[in-house]
């Protein structure tokens, strides 16, 4: 109830809890700088040593050397990758073989109970109700972080935005038993985003673990380019295919890529692939390495030039259908959160979303139902072996050749084509596996799309077997159509559309062993990423979307007129900026009207030059410093000593003028109150807010001396004025020099290019040395949806109007400098601190997000914003340490401090309100 | 001979050359600028348009919309990656054709003189020499440029350096000329590299003739991203690789990729891939798409695990291999560059030394000669086929499997074992491949390496054969050992140890469409790549560093090291800088003193507060125009009409006071002149220097009026020296008002990210503010060349000592503000602006590119400073230009001009000098 009030003014105590913690850092931060400093005199130590020439010394140079090449060997990057790879080729396997075991023990349970088809029913249906509801509630309760494919997080952990959560050893094991009874279950659902998460998470805790011993594991940049090689490694061991997954997790989370990076993917993924396979071929499971699904197809004659049109209509339909898949998905999410009745009936019953989702889906497969024309009884992994099958389902007798693989007859049913079971199959699937990718378990998307996508690829397959029985080719030997090339084709066409990349081409060639069909892969592909990047986002920067997470969108395919737009017309030109010589209230009042993490420092408000930008924890921190408990209490002991030491003569009645001087002063004390309230003030203050009062004097009243404890009250609130009136000094505060700056005339094409590769979340705009706006992420965001929805002829931005459009490019990144001349003209900005566009508009997506927290269920938003965004609930807190104050500086009247004491007040017990956890509360026993 | 004197003070006129240039490029600026405009008026008067309701202007609408239309779409980029695919694979199969017909017939006369092998031995031999002689003499006559691979140029210009005559038809022309006649001389040459260059001219070109539609093919950020998609159009049509090439591409070429360019590449290479297949199978070589060097392999069990070890071994000594070339290959240009004595002799014949090197290599192959030991009468192709085929040659009988196959033939001798053949053929082509890369035809090295590397794998993999004839699989069915395998191996291996890159692995898979070997592949081409990363620069990078092109070295596997090192410790402290309020006479100082490209503009030499950066060319024509000659002209005009409005009064006898006048002023002249030497002037002028006097007024001593002139010429200097203390007025003057800033505590593996993936050439490191120093690609070059050849635990940089190396690492990138409190107190730098250390050594290097140019036969060298290297010869011209000027003065003193004329001077003829090509020279006969 006191925000936007000038009495907030006094509220400086808000800012001891960002202390407390930045108390803490800087405690971490120290311990960690002692900790190298000792290494490093170690090392000096080892440089001193070379010159000692005793025999002793050389045994100890010997034993340091060598711990210092252990350590530096075991810094290495290769051992890290190494045992990273080991590592998830293990998670891998061991996963791997966990869902094959639950699989194997529903089909057990479904084979076994065939005597009664209701029984067989309930079995098919509860079993998988159970894990998927299990999976949901471990996720639940253990990191609901783990919770969906995790390849939109590490994107946005990529560019640079912290997630901490996400990369914690709870989130690790929630995500892995997790995804293993999610996949267990049957369901339509994936391991590659997971994994490619489990691989991120294996990294950070690896890092951890080995920073132990020292070296460079502190080093955030290497962190970043460790996680981006995790994520190769996760995809690479995933399919068995290191190549595909270096690329794909490439295009998938990186919007530039550092080639120097480029081995590290390569070398971890390779070794975990190599490794996974290898647990195979020990396990007895094949003879030796080879690809995961393998095809035999023909290798002289894969395919005809004159099959390309039908590839390149694969492609171009699984374009529509990517783009379909991402839209459904979205759209489920949507309405579900929409329906306020059913959200609210499923929030109450976190579960029940997932089982009934099981439930619908299990029932649509039962094999003896609906199942038998969708080849429900098939699991993932089977039907994908069956579609990549080298031989011909239509051509002639279906029946002939397929009745000795039992998995084949699947597809043949005695009633119905098989042209309908793949039909049925690509259609229920599809809506089946966007509902399944909804559910709140740990799990991926991009295998079941792979699946319906090789589908897809054997219906046309074979149709154009059925259409073409000798083949196409007409001069000499007939070389048959192999429908399993299609369904190679399809299966790249429609997972790459969906994730809007084109290394599935590579992961499919590494999964199927076979690279003959490169052409119709490549060409399939990119057609269908042609037409699902022009129509829908990929299903990461959906989710993305989706979850609110930080994001920058790409540019997109044609973008010339992003080479139109400048940062002139997009930026907010009402920076916050604090100045040099600014006085802790001005600080006070910026830190207090907006929510930006940093802040400008100009030179002064007319000049504008800019001279850096310094952080938001660091002003609260300077704040902090200059009203903060330890001043506080010096002040307070000041006044109790010259209190007491007025007492004193008080209380000694021989001395006549010292009673006089207490009277004077109390006189004294009270005037310069009430002069405070006077115009010659240099800024002008008004009265405490009633309200402030209320709560801090009421119970007060009671007690004898409460109007000696209004006057120090108040004496306090003059003293926080005071103190506020002073110039900041910012010699302890940590300034980045340097902050990024564009220019007004920098093009959209190129700001986005620089936010992209720097991973900026703000620049400033300047001209020659003036700051003139600043453009954040949100306004880039804004600039570039906005121009790319508007199709057609019109795509001016939306202050275009105020530029020439007659300038030429030459002047492009140039501006006159003629305006510098008016700098020393005092062309300061308006400083407008009421509310601006912006806030509300920020207030407004706090509005959205807390509708959204109920949609929880669906996808947990982690990004949300949690700073300072209720500072009622704060000020509550503070009033009552106000009032703590009070008391204790009542309680030196009675019990004098010895002066030098290096705890000036007895610490009995800590808060126990996680916010006070940080600093001490006096026990009401002390006071009295 | 007037260099280093204050006296070049006055020689304003060396700048009027590049006010010539600026004018040109002002002029096509503007011109370009007025046609925008026009176009942004036509799609102005289109919108005007639409509120015109009558009925032509609805058909005018539609005729416009439908223009712009077709012009829009033509600017899109698919349209351009199409054209440019279908280019290439063009180019590239009529190349790939008409080397197959020199080859051919190469062999038809070999054959064909099968009777006489002295006849033989001349065939063989002078037919490739022709070719070489031809194909150096073509590219050395049309375009020198196109000598060499091309990567390491391709590579520099997509940093960001513009090489110009890299991109040009004639370049275009002979490199494909040039490259068709040297590879069809049957050298071990490669066509991978050069089709990387061809690829981009192709596209350079493509985009100026797409320019003439109008669009968006101006925007320079847009080239740079044709660029990297036609680099990748060349590896791709080259080996019909497109995945692998464009991975290749990527990793030669960039340092930091772009995901978003990804699908450029990916779609052009594709499009380029099929064309060139497509065409083949239109020239019935192939009755269908396949891979270029198709495999056999079998796909159940392509090897066993235990192999592996073996490709490890192929790894590791390729690795040592491709080291070895490198070095090699750099040892042979560096020995050829050091003999003087040969090198003379060389450069007068310039064609000789590719004849030598071609007689050498073809005498060794000569068939019936030792060529029978190694296969020599194999095309490279062929030997590529053999090389990869699926028998086994060692085991048992070789003889029996031999016959029916022509070309295996070649490594039987009824002497010599297999095994000796292939280790004659690897050391024989390894030193041959590494010269005949030295000649400065158009040429690779990727595919002589590649044969290599398949000729020890086919080596290792026999010797293996040979070791286990059954296979070393012990249970069951017996798989032996495919020796063809490891000749993928060894060629993937060592093509990347050579190139550094991984993705020889993808386009190993797609030249033999088998992918069946996929992990002992990654595991030989990584384990090659650690070795020779660790051992010696790419072969790319060689290039770069002996062509001395600007480049940025990378940072290396472990590098931990680099992250203590910080910008501080390498910047460069005595910044060049200019002052807002400085003169023209500072401007020209600092113009004279240094030779960088931009110059640091700051508030004042005591606040030193960075305002922006300015171009040198820019300053240059700043001082132009105070200096040049259109304000020269209205100075003598004006000078003129004084003079003869006194003249006039002096002709006139009746006015006395108009002579007296006149004497007086001839007295006051001669006396200013004088005065002009006092120490009063603001700046202490020296007398002219006399050997500028001698040569203007030794052939004007003869006129009657040599002393006037002697007057005038004083006086002119007078009024230059008055000119040149004028303040500099920046108004029309074009500044980039946010060059890039580091702070001073910037890791130097930060700095390295930035200047990569900036493509920056330098950055100024500031303090809040304050320009403290500079850092160049220079400076960061040798920070890290110099800190990855110290080895061991001594990592310290040079200027380590003066900082504290207990500093935490939480100081970072943050400065104390302290400094900012004494910037009022005249903090600047010293301003000497004396020899500092930066320009002598660039000098140095000046002097060894001199030298260089000596060894141009070899590489030629593009990138070497061309500006203001010689002023002295540029100071004679001007010194007759002012001489002209005093002829023309005389000669206003008879022959008045009309007061307002537009050409005040009558113009006659253009100097043939190049260097006066761009401003008009008098007649002589107009003077008098």
């Amino acid at each position: 109830w006191a925000r936007g009030d000038s009495s907030n003014r006094v509220m400086y105590g808000r800012y001891t809890q960002d202390l407390g913690v930045y108390a803490k850092e800087e405690a971490a931060r120290l311990r960690e700088g002692s900790q190298r400093r000792s290494v490093s005199e170690r090392s000096r130590t080892l440089d001193l040593l070379e010159y000692d020439k005793g025999r002793c010394a050389k045994c100890r140079i010997c034993t340091v050397r060598c711990q210092k090449f252990l350590i530096s060997r075991v810094g290495e990057d290769w051992i890290f990758l190494i045992l990273l790879g080991l590592l998830m080729a293990l998670v891998s396997w061991v996963v791997d073989f966990c869902i094959a075991i639950c699989l194997q023990a529903q089909k057990w349970m479904y084979g076994g109970l065939d005597s009664n088809v209701f029984l067989q029913y309930l079995a098919w249906v509860t079993y998988p109700v159970v894990l998927i509801t299990f999976s949901a509630g471990f996720t639940q309760i253990l990191a609901p972080q783990a919770v969906g494919s995790g390849i939109p997080e590490m994107k946005t952990i990529l560019r640079g935005v912290v997630l901490k959560e996400y990369l914690t050893f709870k989130t690790f094991v929630a995500k892995v038993i997790g995804l293993t009874c999610a996949l267990g279950s049957g369901m339509p659902l994936g391991k590659e985003g997971p994994f490619v998460h489990i691989a991120s998470l294996c990294a950070a805790l690896l890092s951890k673990f080995m920073s132990l011993f020292g070296g460079i594991y502190e080093n955030e940049s290497r962190n970043i380019e460790m996680l981006a090689a995790a994520c190769a490694v996760g995809v690479g061991c995933c399919f068995a295919a290191p190549i595909g997954g270096v690329l794909f997790s490439i295009e998938v989370t990186s919007t530039f890529f550092a080639v120097r990076n480029y081995w590290r993917g390569f070398f971890a993924a390779t070794f975990s692939a190599f490794i996974f396979r290898v647990l195979a071929v020990w396990n007895r499971d094949e003879e030796t390495i080879t690809a995961l699904f393998k095809t035999r197809f023909r290798l002289d004659f894969p395919f005809d030039l004159q099959e390309l049109p039908a590839f390149a209509v694969i492609g171009i339909a699984s374009g529509f259908g990517g783009a379909l898949f991402v839209y459904l998905n979205r759209l489920i999410v949507q309405f579900i959160r929409k329906q306020k009745a059913i959200n609210k009936f499923l929030m109450k019953k976190r579960l029940l979303y997932p089982a009934l989702v099981t439930l619908l889906v299990s029932t649509l497969t039962f094999p003896p139902g609906f199942g038998q024309f969708m080849a429900g009884r098939l699991t993932q992994k089977e039907s994908l072996v069956t579609l990549l099958d080298n031989r011909t389902w239509a051509k002639q007798g279906i029946a002939e050749e397929f009745d000795y693989i039992s998995h084949s007859q699947a597809w043949k049913h005695p009633q119905v084509n098989v042209f309908v079971t793949l039909v049925l199959f690509i259609v229920m699937k599809f809506w089946m596996s966007a509902l399944a990718t909804t559910i709140p378990v740990p799990c991926g998307a991009f295998m079941p799309v792979f699946v319906i996508g090789a589908a897809f690829g054997r219906l046309v397959g074979e149709s154009m077997a059925a259409w073409f029985p000798d083949g196409i080719h007409t001069d000499g030997t007939i070389y048959p159509i192999v429908p399993g090339g299609y369904a190679v084709v399809g299966a790249a066409a429609l997972s790459g559309a969906v994730t809007h990349t084109v290394s599935t081409a590579v992961i499919v060639f590494e999964l199927t062993g076979q690279i003959s069909h490169i052409l119709p892969v490549m060409i399939a592909v990119i057609l269908a990423n042609a037409v699902a990047q022009s129509l829908q986002p990929s299903l990461y920067d959906s989710i993305i979307r989706i979850k609110k997470l930080p994001y920058l969108p790409e540019l997109g395919w044609g973008h010339h007129e992003k080479y139109n737009i400048r940062v002139e017309d997009i930026m907010v030109r009402d920076v916050r900026y604090i100045t040099l010589n600014c006085c802790y209230r001005d600080l006070h009042d910026v830190l207090l009207t907006g929510h930006l993490k940093t802040l400008a420092l100009v030179e002064s408000a007319e000049s504008m030059i800019l001279l850096g930008s310094i952080e938001r924890a660091q002003l609260q921190s300077l704040l902090s410093q200059q009203l903060g408990r330890p001043r506080r209490l010096e002040y307070i002991r000041e006044r109790a000593a010259a209190e007491k030491k007025r007492l004193s003569v008080v209380s000694n009645p021989g001395s006549e003028d010292g009673s006089q001087r207490a009277n004077h002063e109390v006189r004294f004390q009270i005037s310069t109150e009430e002069s405070s309230f006077s115009p010659t003030r240099p800024v002008p203050q008004k009265p405490l807010k009633p309200a402030l009062k209320r709560p801090v004097i009421c119970p007060l009243q009671s007690s004898p001396s409460s109007s000696l404890l209004l006057f120090y009250f108040l004496q306090i609130a003059e003293w926080e004025e005071q103190q506020l009136d002073e110039q900041v000094n910012f010699n302890n505060c940590k300034i980045d020099p340097a902050p990024f700056q564009l220019v007004e005339r920098t093009s959209l094409h190129k700001t986005h290019t620089i936010f992209s590769l720097l991973g900026l979340d703000h620049a400033y705009v300047t001209s020659i040395g003036r700051l003139i706006g600043v453009v954040s992420l949100k306004e880039l965001r804004k600039a570039i949806e906005g121009s790319v929805t508007v199709k057609g002829v019109k795509v001016r931005p939306p202050l275009a109007s105020f530029r020439d459009s007659g300038t030429s490019s030459s002047e492009n990144e140039a501006t006159e400098l003629h305006k510098l001349w008016d700098r020393h003209k005092s062309m300061s900005l308006p400083r407008e601190h009421g509310k601006v566009e912006e806030e509300e508009e920020e207030e407004e997506e706090q509005v959205e997000g807390e509708e959204e927290e109920e949609a929880n269920l669906l996808f947990f938003n982690p990004a949300k914003p949690q700073t300072c965004k209720n500072p009622q609930g704060l000020d509550r807190y503070l009033i009552l340490e106000r009032v703590l104050f009070y008391y204790y500086y009542s309680s030196l009247l009675v019990t004098p401090l010895p002066p030098h004491s290096s705890t000036p007040f007895p610490l009995s017990f800590h808060h126990p309100c996680p916010r006070f956890m940080n600093y001490p509360v006096f026990s009401p026993g002390a006071l009295h």
